[in-house]
Parts: C-alpha cells; sequence; structure tokens
C-alpha cells in the first residue's frame, strides 16, 4: 500500500470509528431522559451517475431528546465534470478524484437544546486536503452555552495553531449567514478548507481532535438541558428556527448543491432538514 | 396619456380587482366553516435597491379554512442589472423596465383539499408582454377534482387560442417539476410567458379570463371539501407534501431567485411558503 492509499484508508477507518462513538453516546442521551433503548439505524446507499462508492446513513428518529439526528459516512471517487472540475484545486487538468467524509446534523425535540452540525473530510485530486468544521444553532439565546462551546473549541483550536480558532470562526460566521434575512444561522463555530500544511500526521491530529471535541461538547450541552421544561411558545421559536436552518441549506449551502448537481443520494443530502418546521 | 401608460394603468388597476373579489370570496368560504368572520390583513411595501415601486401584500392566517393564504399586488420600475439585462427580451441596450403583477398561494388546512398557485404579470422593457398561469397541489390523488380542474382550464383556454390548453399546460407540467425527486409538484395546470399576439386587446382578455377562472375554480374546489373529514395521517401526508413545495420554491423558483437576488421584499418572497411543512 503506497502512502497515499495509507491515509485514505485511516481516515476512512477514522471516520467510521467516530460514527460509531457519537452514536452510542448519543443513544446513551436518549436513554438518559426517555429510559428507554432506542438505537440508530442504518441505511446504506450507492453512489450513482459517474461516480463511484456510497455510504452507510445511521438515523435516530422521534425520540424523546432527538427528534431527528443523522450521522453520514461516505467514501466517493470518480471523474469531475468539466464544468465542476475547474472549481477544484488539482482537477483542472486531472479530473480523478477521492473523497470521503463524515457529517452530522442533530436536531433536538427540547427548543432550549441547540441543533448542532459537525463535518469532516478528506478530499484528494493531483492535490489533498481536510475540511469541515462545526457550528451550533440555539433556537432561543443563551449566552453562557454559547461561551462554552466557543471556549471549547477556542482551546482545542490553540492546541494545534495559534490562529486556528480567529481564523476558523470568521469562516464559520460569513459561511453561516442568511444575507436575504440578514441573520446569522446560529452562533456560530469553527469552519474550515483546504487544509494542507505539509505535515499529514500533523493535519490528521486536528482533524481527529475536532471530531471528539464536537462529540464532547455537543454531549455536554445536551445533557446540560435535557430535563429543562419548555412551552408551545418556545416550540413556536423553535419551529421558525428551523425553517431559516431549511432556507440556508436549500438556498446556499455548498454540500447541498454539491449532492444534488451530482445526483447524490437525497436521503443523504437532505438528512440535514429538521422532521418539522414553521413559516411566518 | 399615451396608449402604452393607459395598458399599464388598466393591468395595474384590473389586478387591484381582482385582488379585491378573490379576497372579499375567501372571506366567504372562511365564514362557510368557521363562522366567524375573519379579514386579510394588509401590508403595503416598498421596493428597495435600485427598484421604485412597491406593493401591497394581503394575508389571511390561521383560519379554519385556510392554514395560510397570501395575495401580493405590486408594481416595481427601474434599471434591470447589467447581467440580469442579458436574460431579458428587450432589456438587452435598455435596460429599463416595469413590471407588475398578482400572485395567490393558498394552503388550506384540510389535508383533502390542494394547496392552489396563480399568477399574471405584465412587464414593459422595450418590449412587453404578459406571463403567468396556475397550478393545483393536491397531498392526497383525487382523479375527479383533477379532472374538474383541467375540464375548467381546456375550456377557458380554448375561448382565446386552439392550442393555449396544450401548450401552457405542458409549460407548465416543465417547470413545476423537481429533478431530484423525480416528482411533479403537483397536479399541474397552466403556464405561459412572454405572451404578445400584438393584440394587446385579446392579450389582456385572456389575462383577465385566467384570473376569473382562478377565481371560480379555486372557489369551487374549496367549497366542495370544506366540511371533508381528515385524521392525523392525512395531515401527515399534506406536510410532507409542504416540504417538496418548499423544496420546489427554494431549489428552482424562478421567481424566488429573481426576488432574492433584486433585494425584493422578503415577506412578500416567502408568502408562498406553507405555514408549517415536514421532512421524513
Amino acid at each position: 500500500m503506497n502512502e497515499l492509499d495509507y491515509k485514505k484508508k485511516i481516515t476512512e477507518r477514522w471516520f467510521a470509528d467516530l460514527r460509531d462513538q457519537i452514536c452510542k453516546e448519543y443513544e446513551k442521551i436518549e436513554i438518559l431522559k426517555s429510559k428507554k433503548v432506542k438505537k440508530f439505524s442504518k441505511k446504506t446507499w450507492k453512489a450513482s451517475g459517474t461516480a463511484k462508492g456510497g455510504g452507510v446513513m445511521s438515523i435516530l428518529k422521534d425520540g424523546e431528546v432527538f427528534d431527528k439526528v443523522g450521522v453520514n459516512v461516505s467514501t466517493v471517487y470518480g471523474k469531475f465534470s468539466e464544468e465542476f472540475k475547474k472549481k477544484i484545486p488539482g482537477a483542472e487538468k486531472n479530473p480523478n478524484f477521492w473523497a470521503t467524509g463524515i457529517s452530522i446534523v442533530a436536531h433536538l425535540k427540547n427548543p432550549k437544546i441547540p441543533a448542532m452540525h459537525f463535518n469532516t473530510r478528506f478530499i484528494v485530486t493531483t492535490k489533498s486536503w481536510f475540511g469541515g468544521g462545526m457550528d451550533m444553532t440555539p433556537s432561543l439565546d443563551d449566552k453562557k452555552q454559547k461561551k462554552f462551546f466557543h471556549d471549547g473549541l477556542k482551546k482545542m483550536c490553540s492546541k494545534h495553531h495559534s490562529s486556528y480558532y480567529s481564523i476558523h470562526k470568521k469562516n464559520c460566521d460569513t459561511y453561516f449567514y442568511l444575507p436575504h434575512r440578514n441573520e446569522s444561522r446560529g452562533d456560530g463555530g469553527i469552519f474550515f478548507d483546504y487544509l494542507n500544511n505539509k505535515d499529514w500526521n500533523k493535519d490528521f491530529y486536528y482533524i481527529r481532535d475536532v471530531g471528539i471535541t464536537f462529540k464532547n461538547l455537543s454531549s455536554e450541552i445536551f445533557k446540560k438541558k435535557l430535563h429543562l421544561k419548555w412551552n408551545k411558545k418556545d416550540k413556536d421559536i423553535q419551529l421558525l428556527k428551523r425553517g431559516r436552518y431549511i432556507e440556508f441549506n436549500l438556498l446556499y449551502d455548498r454540500g447541498t448543491k454539491f449532492g444534488l448537481n451530482t445526483n447524490g443520494n437525497i436521503e443523504a443530502i437532505f438528512m440535514s432538514l429538521p422532521p418539522i418546521a414553521k413559516w411566518n
């Protein structure tokens, strides 16, 4: 196995391992409230069209804690289209690509608990890089929670590079923004792309840390508010906030556009959409 | 007043008149079920950015019959952007435009009653034309209702031109389609653009007839099913169907894209979105 193949394998395995860890953790959290065992159900899908490979979608729905949480792990490869290859680093002259990723979106039943989103990926063309991040979308303001989340991210980022937090936070604020509403999607987080420091082990260590930090922060945030009471007014605010989430994902999200333009798996692409939402 | 100004005035007045007729008709239908008077509330908005003019949005929400029905009448004018003018007939060399329109979307509470959509408009650049149409989106199949709707459209179209129905129906089927779902948005209807037969009175007569026919057909369809019983399963099917409606409007609808790209009034652009929707 050559070095690049080894890196691909290691990354793919890490994403599957992280998926298993997070699903187990969320199942435990679900039991804390419902006192019933509720498991993620898995669904395998194959890439269609010109791409090869596929993925596994794990979903837990209609829980007492989780309204809907989806975890998607996939590895796809093939050739980019003539139009698309111009936009991808290292694919201008050679359209071959290989990509593996993990993506998680959690929509909670309790409107006092924020929605959480996380993604990391490893892309290989004639170049290679990591990308990803995480962000939090509360329906009701909670400054303490926002500080806890960002402090956690800052602490983790600082272990890897003195400027990661400030740069990756800014990327996140810029990306998760709805211009037509003049609103941020939520409380932000970190977001990065084209990460390649010519030291794969160092970058991979960051990617692992981003994943573990998501597991720990999301788990702590969920557990803290698990038993908080809420009323119909809180729920309505959450459902309107979810409407904004849907607007962002369908109007602007690059991943959604990429998936739809490449005949991706619809269920996997729309995994991020909340189960129910409102508009004024 | 020159001839063109006269045509603009007449069309604008007709749209306001039609709005009043339809709002009155729907308020009557609401009373048939709720036995309470519920009125449309009106909201005036002004165009922002480079465009001038504005519109009036009439909305009736949370009724016994209507979950949400919005009627938007607007007249805007100004100059198209450098990029946009290339795409608009008659604006390539002269970016001035003037446009008036009426647009209606009705989302019904009873899942056995279809959602109805209607729009007509008159656009003036160095050329001028009418556009518009109507379509019906049931949540539950009803072949008799589909036949009633299309028979009504065919009858109306045939008074104006022998091929209007077949061509305008086909446009509608092509336009209201979700490629990523491989699904039609609903039962179709009629849809047309760039209508100019060099006989303005003839075209205007068609536009009036399209509006009156929408009023009559939607009113008959609503009244017929007003008192039908429905259950939670029917409601869930409706909420999922509404999810598709939102996908279409945010991913593909030209009017939504036009509005967002030209800093249109957000409330007026998103008037078409249902008040609540679900995803699987």
